[in-house]
């Protein structure tokens, strides 16, 4: 037992009180863990697209104040009752999706999509009672994705908590807890590109460089990199990309430059960009007969997925995944493994390190498109 | 060698000499095989639905006179140059696509669309030569799939030919040599449902009730059969179909249907009808996470599949396949043994039975919608 539990914990949290408007660095009352919850302190915490997307608030119900984030890596402060497999001083990574290890998803060998703790944006309470854990003058604030990381301690179901090797250095494994995890698992688990294999990779971001170094880990021996901005390819080929496409450079379908590069289509794609046109040309541009699209990025809600069934017919495979098909509790230990073991390599993905009360500069750089991923140290 | 091996052969053929007029039973000469082809002395011969389609030439380049024909079986009556692996008085099953052995497909594990003999039905020639085989008073007859097998003899590119145990009744397997390996595959090596599990079937005709014998033999324990036509639900529960549902008694979208019965979605979907509609509706029929959709039937040229890219991101997989991804000459000889072993039923697909000198009946049953398939027996 540590001594601060059951207490209400009094913390700096970086708050959001209204869209795309800087975040402010305040205190904040931190609940104690209800039942199957965990209160974690947060030693660093990354900015993704997805909280920049909330954040802006474009398109979407507004849900302010809250407290973002959700690519981190802490230490379990205190447990709620009925935790048996997680305790105090376990080295973890909070997740935006979970595991309830009893429903059909759960109990799949496949999907990761678990009907209890699956990803919910626009939810800023927690599950148990539909509260907060989470208040400023006795003032609730709302959570996002039950991980709110952008806070020194943070409440979270222990379904979404993922318990790591302790030797694990959490300024870096803290992204694995999502972008890096998406791309990676999108190559590894879903594409599986075989050994010697061409693939092409939609989008040169944090989680297509993720599913470029998926397939150099697979050992493809061809990795194409697609992308509308040449500023990417740079970086790029740190990751094992070998070839590049720069959509504004063709006029004609992205498909068929890349048939015409592979003779007849790549072995398998992965979608990381989210636009609808080059979804389509991810799924067409690999070879009939064998070829594998995997989708990850994801769309506007109008986008409609469209093409000539004869590719559907032509033994072409179209996937899709929700990251990577990794089961967070279940599976994100070992890919902390993989990159303890030399086999993954996270330091080229960090462009950036801040202290947390400059949090608003990694915004500033996501917004200018400047480099993939920024950590966030909650000591400095 | 056999005494007629080199020579000439006249025999009866039914010749198609204008589209949708009844075929000719006549004498047509049959040239030796050149190198690697064989010449097959036809037993037994069925109808299929791409032959009907091709005869009544609605939408294609008409190529008359031609001899349709590509679900039968025989025995080998001589080989040309160059073929080893195929003697005289091998049974056979001649099939309309074939394996060269040596192209990228034919080396891959999954895919059997060789590049050499893949399917074409445009050509009425032979590869080795670009001529044709039958004549009719030195004047030539189109072939039809390389097979041609609506002819006592015909011939065939040794790689479109699958050996057989001798011991089959070529009566009862020459319909393996089409839609009941097309559909049976499509689930057996495709689909692939688990035990147990749940599995739409899309088109109840020969194709899709041997995707339903599939999932019958893979234990799938629910099989929903869709079809807009009722006539087909009591022939389709001799293939252990458990539920039906008919197109045409809903308004709204069939997925919704079957998410409904299913408690979310079915395991597993095979779609046999080739309409685009159910196409969209058998890949969104499929359960979030790991449903699975495999579409085999043929559509129009103009239909475009289109779905939310979201039923894709939520971890379905949308799959075609092309001869139930069997390649002809490696794999068939097994699925005759499956028959042999009594694991899969055949008699029921056989629904009538006619000398050749009657071939046009079976035009008529199929027209008329009778039955599933009739075997046209070339020595009655
Ligand atoms: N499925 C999941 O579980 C999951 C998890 C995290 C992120 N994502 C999604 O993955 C996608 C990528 O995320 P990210 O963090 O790497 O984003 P990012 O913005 O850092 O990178 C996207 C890249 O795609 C390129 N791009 C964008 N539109 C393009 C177009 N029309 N043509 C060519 N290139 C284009 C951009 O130049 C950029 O390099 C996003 O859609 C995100 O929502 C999915
Ligand atoms: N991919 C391949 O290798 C391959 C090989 C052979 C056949 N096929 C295709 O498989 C399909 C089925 O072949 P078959 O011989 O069983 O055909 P069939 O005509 O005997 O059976 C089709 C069934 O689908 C039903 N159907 C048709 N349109 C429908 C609709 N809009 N809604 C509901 N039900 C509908 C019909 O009532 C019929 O029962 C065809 O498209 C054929 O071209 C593909
Ligand atoms: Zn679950
Ligand atoms: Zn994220
Ligand atoms: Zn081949
Ligand atoms: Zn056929």
């Amino acid at each position: 037992m540590s001594s601060t539990a059951g207490l209400i914990l009094t913390c700096k949290a970086a708050v959001a009180w209204e869209a795309g408007k800087p975040l402010i660095i305040q205190d904040v009352e931190v609940a104690p863990p209800q039942a199957m919850e965990v209160r974690i302190k947060i030693k660093y915490t990354s900015l993704c697209r997805t909280d920049l997307y909330f954040w802006e608030s474009k398109g979407q119900t507004p849900l302010f104040p809250r407290i973002f984030g959700h690519e981190a890596a802490g230490v379990v402060e205190s447990v709620g009752e009925g935790v048996s497999d997680l305790e105090v001083g376990d080295h973890v990574l909070p997740v935006f999706t979970g595991e309830c290890g009893d429903c059909r998803h759960c109990r799949s060998d496949v999907s990761n999509m678990c009907d209890l703790l699956r990803i919910n944006p626009v939810r800023g309470v927690m599950l148990a009672d539909g509260q907060s854990r989470f208040s400023i003058n006795g003032e609730p604030v709302n959570h996002f994705l039950g991980t709110s990381t952008f806070s020194e301690y943070t409440v979270v179901h222990s379904g979404c908590v993922a318990k790591i090797n302790p030797l694990a250095p959490l300024d870096k494994v803290c992204i694995l807890s999502c972008g890096v995890s998406t791309g990676l698992g999108a190559t590894l688990n879903v594409a599986k590109p075989e050994r010697g294999s061409s693939v092409a990779v939609f989008g040169l971001g944090a989680v297509g460089l993720a599913a470029a170094e998926g397939a150099r880990i697979a050992g493809a021996s061809r990795i194409i990199g697609v992308d509308r901005s040449s500023k990417r390819f740079e970086e790029a080929k740190k990751f094992g990309v070998t070839d590049f496409v720069n959509t504004s450079e063709h006029d004609r379908p992205i498909q068929e430059v890349i048939a015409e590069m592979t003779n007849g289509g790549v072995d398998r794609s992965v979608e990381c960009t989210g636009n609808i046109d080059n979804m389509i040309s991810a799924f067409e541009c690999v070879h009939d007969g064998w070829g594998v699209a995997v989708l990850v990025g994801v769309p506007s809600k109008d986008a409609v997925f469209m093409t000539k069934p004869i590719n559907v017919l032509n033994e072409r495979t179209l996937k899709g995944t929700f990251f990577g098909n990794y089961k967070p509790r279940t599976d994100l230990p070992s890919v902390v493994d993989m990159y303890m073991n030399k086999q993954l390599e996270l330091e080229k993905f960090i462009t950036h390190r801040i202290p947390f009360s400059e949090i608003n500069k990694a915004f500033e750089y996501m917004v200018k498109g400047e480099g993939l991923r920024c950590i966030i140290s909650m000591e400095d």
